[in-house]
């Protein structure tokens, strides 16, 4: 994207002069409170943070950021929280076409009669474009600045995430039957190899990941020849697990054990690997995941629209499992809004123990930033607001009225605040977002495309509507 | 509110004249979609509706409107829903003061600790005015046109109410213990049933009514002297029913009934009876409800946040019972946003069912709006967009990017919008917000005097923060 590579070049010509004692940065961002995920200064009222070449450099007070740093440009934050931007762990991004397209179904009728027919008919380069740029367009609206995508078509995804600044971890899904492009595993997967060999180390915004589909879709064979890969190639790698009690019944089935165990009895789990869902794991497979080291991607959303159930999301994190929060698909949530999982996952659990204390405002709010950057192995870069990570941040207003009075920011955070209370949006320094002007993206012509590519569907799926 | 009854003067003076042929109206609204609740013609495409005199007169296509009535103002509808406003049917709205004041905690300790003492030392008429001027603010932004409001200090509420042009059911909440202003049940009582005299039949938006607190918080002799008093003077009576496990097993120990069966040994159910939570009936307690006529108004947010439960709201609906949703108090939701309490709705129950078809979105819409109507006794008057309905309504614009594209506008409203999708507020005829502005509230003195009562709040009971 050459905006963003336009303003490295200045960085590397000008900064680091100085002027006056001053440190040049290229960005500081100032803030009434800044909410850090860091342990040592978790929250610095009338705080700031500068900015160079992408990454932070400084974390204090505004008296004293502006005192060490000048920057090329200061961002007001009167008003603000600043915080690490969101980390969508799970999602299906093209998806957002099928948006609302059937809901309220039985699982088989809304697989059987409408997705995979409306993927096998609609899913090509077109449609993940199109889909892609609606999906950044919605995340960016919504603070998130680092999503997993698992899909179809990942050089395209890759460069619309490359052109709208966001941040993604690309895992393009492989599956033992046809999909979208491919006759079954084989070539879907040796898709899946070229395409992370191709972008491994090429960018520090467009990560490569390998995605078998799910223990009940991908045979033993295949998963271990995945895990392999991602060892050979050190990529992480992430595969729907325990989603549904049908899936436990049925991989219990056919190979005598419930769906972690199985993964375990492949050598398949190790600290590359994280699963989304695990809604129905046992207590054993509980221990065994925070053994191994495994990631869990929680889609409170998707598990409660589908009915799969409600994840043991307080015993996991009692386990000490690495648990990052995810929005699934738009076909089954219907939209990519962390604010929502993170409100639902405050909410549900403490309705499943019946103990109000569980799954505090607190852990909900890391869960979305640095919990998830944990379970993608991104922790050493993104999640958290910290000298040496990138500027991966969020700035979000606190003055509408679901907003006031403020006695804690973490509570308003997390209870209270929406997807449009995020006012400016900072991926790698660069700005995508600010007072909820978009920067990076066309939303004219996304509309514009949308709304074509939707009436197609439309008069195939629901030509009455 | 003299801006609204200049409307009424100009009406009763100029309308119904006719030029052309047409009919004289004080309003049109057009819209791409008309949800209008209404069995007989649920949605209209390219809709629009006509309004006289505060109340709604035609239902058409725009192009029928149009040549049928002349407007003195038309609202266009580019990109809209047109639907009934949201019907709060549970709220203790002054309480928004308290938003954020104490989360996550045990709820003794929250009671005791925070709530009852912030109480005892906060609320008076002016937290009531200032506190009831923020919820108002933030219900109309959030596109709910009635609530129902059981706290302290009702003359101020209906003043509040009144000035900013929303509907409200005020019912003061009468208990047998020390509450703010009152001594205990019999002061506090006689103040209800004062209040109610004063109210009843002098405004068609102001709707007075009496609110016993709780079976385990209000004797059987006060309850009964409470349901006696609601049927000689006519009015609507709402109660805390079956809220958590532990009332129930109080209620069954001291009076040897379960909640629901213990008001019904009372002779207190019946039609004008609507109970808030309703958590932990057993089955012969809903069938119960049923037969009398009771209205539940479900509180998700509520009741997951206090970790209440999950009420049996599937088990209900098939009952026939008539459900309603409400946000509950902002100290325990922490918003007094309907749209998040009909996505919850319509997500937990999957969940506790696991059944994908369980409370599916037109059902989730309708208790939002007609289904909190019929609860509140309402129904014959707000809750559907019928002629001789009250017109109050609201539009919802389709047009961001979590709203697209679009196959089915009630997926949209359930499971995609927020409330800040909403951009035009009518009530009784009269347009609160349009375009998101704020047409008759003060926003910057209400957030100058929330911020002052917010300082010494925190002060007494967040000093640190």
């Amino acid at each position: 994207m050459f905006v963003f590579f336009t303003q490295i070049v200045i960085a590397q010509n000008n900064y680091n002069l100085g002027t006056q004692g001053k440190q040049n940065v290229q960005l500081i961002v100032n803030s009434d409170f800044v909410v850090t995920m860091d342990e040592a200064q978790p929250v610095i009222k009338n705080g700031a943070v500068a900015i160079r070449d992408g990454k932070i450099v400084a974390i204090d007070t505004q008296d004293k950021i502006k005192a060490s740093y000048r920057a090329r440009r200061t961002l007001p934050g009167e008003g603000m929280v600043l915080m690490p931007g969101l980390v969508n762990g799970h999602s299906h991004s093209a998806m957002v076409l099928f948006r609302g397209l059937a809901d309220d179904l039985a699982l088989e009728d809304w697989l059987q009669n409408y997705i995979f027919p409306a993927e096998g008919k609609f899913v090509d380069e077109n449609f993940v474009r199109v889909g892609e740029q609606l999906a950044c367009w919605e995340m960016i609206r919504g603070g998130t600045t680092t999503f997993v995508d698992m899909y179809f078509e990942p050089e395209v995804a890759a460069e619309v995430v490359d052109e709208c600044g966001l941040r993604a971890m690309i895992a393009p899904s492989s599956i033992d039957f046809p999909s979208p492009g491919f006759q079954g595993w084989d070539d879907a997967f040796a898709s899946s190899v070229n395409f992370l060999k191709r972008w491994k180390g090429k960018s520090d915004r467009i990560i490569p990941a390998l995605a078998p589909h799910a223990p009940y879709t991908v045979s033993p064979e295949h998963l271990t020849q995945a895990i392999r890969a991602a060892r050979h190639y050190d990529v992480p790698l992430t595969i729907h697990l325990a989603e549904t009690q049908t899936e436990v019944q049925d991989v219990q089935q056919r190979y005598n054990a419930t769906p972690v165990q199985h993964l375990e009895n492949l050598g398949f789990l190790d600290p590359r690997v994280f699963a989304a869902h695990v809604v129905w794991p046992n207590e054993s497979e509980i221990a065994l995941m925070a053994k191994r080291g495994v990631g869990v991607i929680h889609n409170p959303d998707s598990n409660l629209k589908l009915a799969s159930g409600f994840a043991p999301i307080p015993a996991m994190l009692k386990a000490g499992i690495k648990v990052g929060l995810g929005t699934d698909g738009a076909a089954s949530n219907n939209v990519l809004d962390m604010w929502k999982a993170i409100r639902l996952t405050a909410l549900i659990h403490k309705g499943t123990t019946l103990d109000p204390t569980a799954v505090p405002a607190k852990t909900v709010l890391r869960m979305a930033t640095l919990g998830g950057a944990q379970a993608l192995g991104l922790a050493d870069k993104i999640g958290a607001i910290k000298t040496g990570f990138q500027a991966d941040l969020i700035q979000v207003h606190l003055q509408e009225p679901h907003l006031l009075p403020l006695y804690d920011v973490t509570s308003h955070l997390v209870y209270a605040a929406d997807a449009k209370d995020v006012d400016t949006v900072i991926v790698n320094g660069e700005v995508l977002m600010h007072k909820r002007e978009m920067l990076t993206v066309d939303i004219n012509k996304i509309r514009r495309e949308v709304v074509s590519i939707g009436e197609k569907i439309k008069a195939e799926f629901r030509p009455s509507n």
